[in-house]
């Protein structure tokens, strides 16, 4: 058995080296590659992905998997079995020809789309929207699931994790929140955020950023942080993570926050397991685990009072004309200006949420049959009316907005939204276990709550699904509870209600 | 056969898109990948090496290559087949174990050789040169050569060029050079090198060194320049050069005329073919064609009096209290100062072919037996005190001081020399055809020159193997004339002599 687990290692390290090649080609493509250098990116790309499969799928590595899986393994060993064959399987059950329909098909649906959207004409993206579901349908289909098909869609980025589960506490969140936010924007109050339309030198806002991702405990001898046009985070491995940001003179918060939501998600990368890189007891364990990292660390810290308390002082040092006589409560106010808007991406922490049900309870429905791609913009506009208060004047501003479903990305905006949730049951389990946290926030000690985060969460690799790792965390279900108690305590000072 | 040939592309199209995520797996090793980010680069280089050969040797590619080699085929598609035959058989005549061997071999010799010249003791390296000579040799054994045991090795790096053909025009160039070298030191001159002695800020050479590199006609839409502890061009693909270079304040030279070196290299990249680009007949032909485009535009452009009259002002504009009062012929003698010294990478363009006569045949009477590893520190003296009238005080002044031997690049070295010897045949056709090519540079005017070069050489892709393309663009053979004719005309009216 040791040697058939060695061999089984030795394959699945191979898929991992691979995939260290694709998501170094891939962070290249969005930082440094000249523009030239498209085409022939392209390809290589594709070769890899064509190569990880075959890879993947070789037969005798297979029937390995298979010999490993009836021999009742146990711990990481079983972990790792476990989801080289799910993905396996996966694979095996969509044809080759599929998948190349497939990435021709959400290719030539997202020309269509960015053109829709330029012309605001949803019409011209609607058959496309047709074709790259229908075929998403299809793979459902092919590779299977139970209850509704939408679980399929959920368990490609939130592995385990079940529509009938995630809709209660989804409709819980929006039972509180959307009453918070009317309550918000019935004050009519607009704190100083023009304190943050001002101008600010980009070489002070990457050496402050800079700043706070070394106090955050980020290891730049194992990461790196450039530029990129769409920031993200990619951990080629462990030990190289790489973020990135973008700066703008005029939005400061931009790069600010942004440095900071990709700190966390660096943090979680550097933090995972070291036992056995690259297999998938070391990975992250979902797109959600993920983004709770990325928005603990920017909104329930990096907007905190506690956070500015100490980092106030120290921006002043950068930029001692633009904040002169700026205190505290003015600072904490204007980077928690709530706003009802139309976009997502410029949404604030209240209402952000608001946009990811919205289109949650929308793909769901579509997936499942329930309403027709014709009537979604209508649906959107009338769902935005209701949650937020706004009608887009146009589809630009309401169902063409996001890239996602061009690309046949569905099933993946709820993971933000239960990012926020699990951030917000972590950050509460953390007030708990550290009374002093905020004290240490506001003395500008980060690492104690890093420490905490790794060890209860990063460390714990994918040994546990997500739902299970908030029972083990937090010693309860998952609950918007926590997340809304965090905004209504926070909101209702900021704003006096 | 048309179907067989699409098949043969495809393939061997895949080759070249793992070479180009090899290839971007590098230049980030060597430019921004964090420390630790060395470990997992290390194992994802060594699979994608291993994807690589499995693809180059799969049985049926074998196969249809040689059914395309039995059939006959003309032009680019010839080139194509016959290349990738030859490395092909290659691979198969050398056993995956043997490739093992020799990369773990290489690499602990490499660590010896480290340890060995800091230290300064050769016998510390001696068995493990002696470890890397013996694998190299089988390996030159199993894939056979004509002649000389030294071909297979030299084949290596500059394809169908053999020794027997390589030696007289060597030896040529070494009876015109040794005198020439001598009579230079004889003169007892030291030109104002102190010029160059200064600091200068190294945004500024950066800054100059982009306006020579455009002005060279690179196209940084298809190339990128960034920094390298050792500089190199690595040509990702055609429209993807990257060139590195480093900035030392108290070094601009390092940086300038780097920079022009490796834009030389990169030009070539960028000049190559684009009918079939990753195939062979759209690469380049060998290193010392490669050689030639950076030693002209470094040595016999970027060094020449013509380049300095147009751009001695310009530097100025950039560094004006170091220039201030510094005429032209000053500043073309202090960037052409003589002198013999130890090291060959500092050395001059007059005495660095010395360094590589003394390396070629040191390294072509050891694989063939002719001389012991163990007399190799001796004889190197000798021949330093012989051709440079230098005798180094230990051996990391001397045998230890270059990196090649350790990795077993065997034959390397005399591209180097041939490089410069093609640049001067070519450039003094250059002349011949463009009567006012020096007027031009002198008016910086450069992209003549950049065309002409793209012309005669770089679209010929893989056309024609080294000597083919010395004949087809001078029409004439291979001759050290051309370059001793520059070097004495040059260097006799700086020295005076």
């Amino acid at each position: 058995m040791d040697t058939k687990y060695e061999d089984f290692v030795k394959e699945a390290k191979i898929l991992a080296d691979i995939a260290h090649a694709q998501a170094l080609l891939s962070w290249d493509q969005e930082t440094y590659m000249p523009p030239k250098g498209a085409a022939q990116r392209a390809t290589s790309l594709g070769t890899l992905a064509g190569l990880h499969h075959e890879k993947l799928i070789n037969a005798s590595f297979v029937q390995l998997v298979r010999s490993l899986q009836e021999a009742n393994l146990v711990g990481d060993q079983a972990v790792n079995v476990q989801e080289i064959a799910r993905v396996q399987q996966r694979a095996l059950k969509i044809p080759t020809a599929l998948v190349v329909k497939l990435n021709e098909t959400q290719s030539l649906a997202h020309e269509a789309w960015v053109k829709a959207r330029e012309d605001a004409a949803y019409s011209h993206f609607a058959p496309w929207l047709e074709n790259v579901l229908d075929l998403q349908k299809e793979i459902a289909d092919r590779v299977g699931y139970e209850g509704s098909i939408y679980n399929a869609f959920l368990d490609e980025y939130e592995p385990h994790t079940r529509a009938e589960d995630v809709a209660p506490v989804l409709n819980a969140l929006k039972d509180r929140l959307v009453p918070l936010v009317e309550r918000i924007v019935a004050t009519g109050k607009k704190p100083a955020s023009g304190i943050l339309d001002q101008e600010f030198a980009i070489a002070a806002q990457e050496e402050f950023g800079r700043r706070v991702m070394a106090d955050m405990g980020f290891d730049l001898a194992a990461g790196r942080l450039d530029i990129a046009v769409h920031p993200f985070c990619s951990g080629l491995a462990r030990d190289d993570v790489r973020l990135t940001t973008r700066y703008r003179a005029d939005k400061m918060e931009e790069s600010l926050f942004g440095i900071i939501h990709e700190t966390g998600h660096g943090l979680y990368e550097q933090g995972l397991p070291s036992a056995a890189t690259g297999l998938p007891v070391c990975s992250s364990i979902s797109l959600g685990i993920h983004e709770s990292q990325s928005r603990l660390w920017e909104n329930m810290v990096g907007r905190s009072r506690s956070f500015w308390t100490y980092y106030l002082p120290i921006l002043k040092e950068y930029f001692p004309q633009q904040l002169e006589g700026i205190d505290l409560d003015a600072f904490y106010a204007a980077v928690n200006q709530v706003e009802s808007s139309f976009i997502r991406v410029d949404a604030d922490e209240v209402t952000y949420n608001l946009h990811i049900l919205l289109r949650f309870e929308l793909e769901q429905a579509l997936v499942e049959g329930q309403v027709a791609i014709a009537d979604l913009p209508e649906l959107w506009n009338t769902s935005m009316q209701e949650y937020l208060g706004l009608r887009p004047k146009n589809d630009a501003q309401g169902v063409l907005q996001d890239v996602h479903w061009s690309f046949g990305l569905i099933g993946y905006f709820p993971t933000y939204s239960l990012g926020n949730l699990y951030a917000a049951q972590f950050f509460q389990q953390a007030h708990k276990e550290m009374p002093d946290i905020e004290n240490d926030i506001a003395a500008g000690q980060l690492t104690g709550l890093k420490n905490w985060l790794k060890e209860k969460v990063h460390q714990r690799g994918s040994r546990v699904n997500a739902g299970e790792l908030v029972r083990e965390v937090t010693g309860q279900e998952l609950s918007a509870d926590y997340f809304m108690d965090y905004l209504e305590g926070k909101f209702s000072q900021l704003y006096g209600i």
